[in-house]
């Protein structure tokens, strides 16, 4: 649906965390990506060669990717300029952001002009029912977070992959706009409106084998005072048969607010006692924690110390090979006793 | 916003509680409804006078009000001749539904020739920022309930009456359409974008003096498969010091599903879990039950036994004169010792 190769926009953004879509896509696609365009004062960094606009023009970017959001996913008005500049180079825009490109003056006038895409990865074209709560045939597995940005979307892609590898027919279900970006399909589920979320999670994962497994992106924290409703909604949705909790172990203050994080007990906690609503056979089937600011002893340290005190699997699938591997097979092991 | 006097077609729906909106205006705004216009077949009635659409526009109708709806706001195609004629007849059209009127080729260009203005209530022409989770200033008062039409939206405006009436600053903070028909104002809170439902309703309700209620329309049910996370951004939005929990006794399921309905205790319990984590303060004042369906004598023995089961003031404020007073006390009391 969206041409590749990408070059991927960062903006001025002022920290890693917000440009994780770009990351993301650099993670997941490598071979989608050809570099990266940063503003002055951008404090992410994908790794890609960084190019000018014209640079990526003449290396045969065909699609200029918005791969950083603000809180809110609001486009700042002096990112306008570049948008306009890679549009009249020929290339197509995608966004994952709330708002929609033609909105903008200047960004639709020059995507007429140049008879260029705007992919707005945010807005399911589409309508959908209120959700039934009927419980769906096949198997589900979502990831949820003690925060927003802890790994939700990183884990469930290593689940798609271990499953795949331990023999199980599994897909990835992309419910954010990285995700769809990397998935090529899916529903940025926080720009459904509030009464269909449950709904659009139903239809996004429908009836299936009773040995598949459709591995669910989570969003937001049920602890999250901004964005819980996000994910009850997704939650309920789901109706997962088994949850992954992804953690960030040195923040203190859940992200964009004052709020302390929940512990990794009330998350599996609140998880399962609202998740029973549809489906009571719920259950925490492992712990995805995103070590990377723990030197080694520290992480695997705390990694035993995690699955001691909750008694699942406890990995980081990104830093240490095979973690995610050790989920998949409890997991298989779980479902077929 | 939207001319009065109104006329409110039912269309053909197979129940009372679809026709709630309409319903809900006659109650509240019986001097702005001058009729109704029924489809064959419509099971609702709003007690107005049944008119042609040519009745009521020679009677003086300034909108038709689509005062029905359909599990998911659909708009059915054999709606549309009326609207239109409606339109013809120089009549400005205010819905509820989610689908916007411009969206249907018939009514807009019907509309642009007769030169009548379309108001979708539902949708909040205004963007939002996300929810802060920063504690306001006043106090705040938020209906919850077992299930959906349970008479959320009822209890708070006649709590708004009622507190006024005890000598307290109360204003009616409308979340869904009909209470936006009814108020004047307000947002659709079920079709904002998810991200933002608690963002929303943290700009709906903005701080205020410290004695100042605003008694705020809740919407769903926590425990509603569908709905729950719109109830959950609500509450997390709402960030109520009070809550009303509003309950139907003879329904067997919940609304539209096949879940059954929760117990009151359990709303409270987790409303005031997951409420707490925007107002650790919460509590529960109040119990407000609709006993349309029991005679006089099993009303009466159940709202006596439900409070001295959960120790706080329980009415029919539709019923029994005088029951939203007795919360307005209990309130007041509470919250100036």
């Amino acid at each position: 649906m969206i041409d590749t190769p990408y070059i991927l926009f960062l903006g001025d953004v002022p920290d890693h965390l917000a440009a994780k879509t770009a990351v993301g896509i650099v993670d997941w696609r490598p071979d989608w990506c050809i570099g990266q365009v940063r503003l002055p004062g951008c404090q992410a960094d994908t790794g890609l060669p960084d190019m000018t606009i014209a640079d990526a023009s003449s290396n045969g970017a065909r699609t200029f990717v918005i791969g950083a959001v603000n809180p809110g996913g609001v486009l700042p008005d002096h990112w306008i300029s570049s948008i306009v500049e890679a549009i009249d180079a020929g290339m197509a825009v995608a966004s994952g952001l709330h708002i929609r490109l033609e909105s903008i003056p200047a960004i639709r006038q020059a995507a007429a002009k140049a008879g260029v895409e705007l992919h707005n990865v945010r807005h399911a074209d589409r309508s959908f029912a209120t959700g039934s709560g009927v419980k769906r045939s096949g198997k589900r597995l979502l990831t949820v977070g003690t925060d927003c940005a802890t790994g939700k979307k990183y884990t469930a892609l290593a689940m798609e992959t271990a499953l795949r590898a331990a023999g199980a027919d599994a897909d990835f279900r992309a419910t954010g706009q990285t995700g769809v970006l990397i998935a090529g399909r899916g529903i940025a589920i926080d720009a459904v409106p509030a009464d269909f979320i449950s709904g659009a999670v139903e239809w996004l994962s429908p009836d299936a084998a009773d040995d598949h497994w459709d591995v669910i992106e989570g969003q937001g924290s049920l602890f999250h005072p901004a964005f819980a409703g996000v994910s009850l909604g997704l939650l309920h949705g789901a109706q997962p048969d088994a949850i992954i909790v992804c953690h960030e172990p040195t923040r203190a203050t859940m992200r964009n607010v004052n709020h302390p994080l929940p512990t990794i007990g009330e998350v599996i906690d609140l998880t399962i006692r609202l998740g029973s609503l549809t489906n009571p056979a719920i259950r925490c089937v492992g712990l995805s924690v995103n070590t990377a600011a723990l030197d080694e002893a520290a992480a695997q340290d705390l990694l035993a110390a995690l699955e001691g005190e909750h008694g699942v699997p406890t990995v980081d699938p990104v830093r240490f090979a095979g973690g995610s591997g050790r989920i998949a097979d409890h997991i298989l092991a779980q479902f077929s006793a």
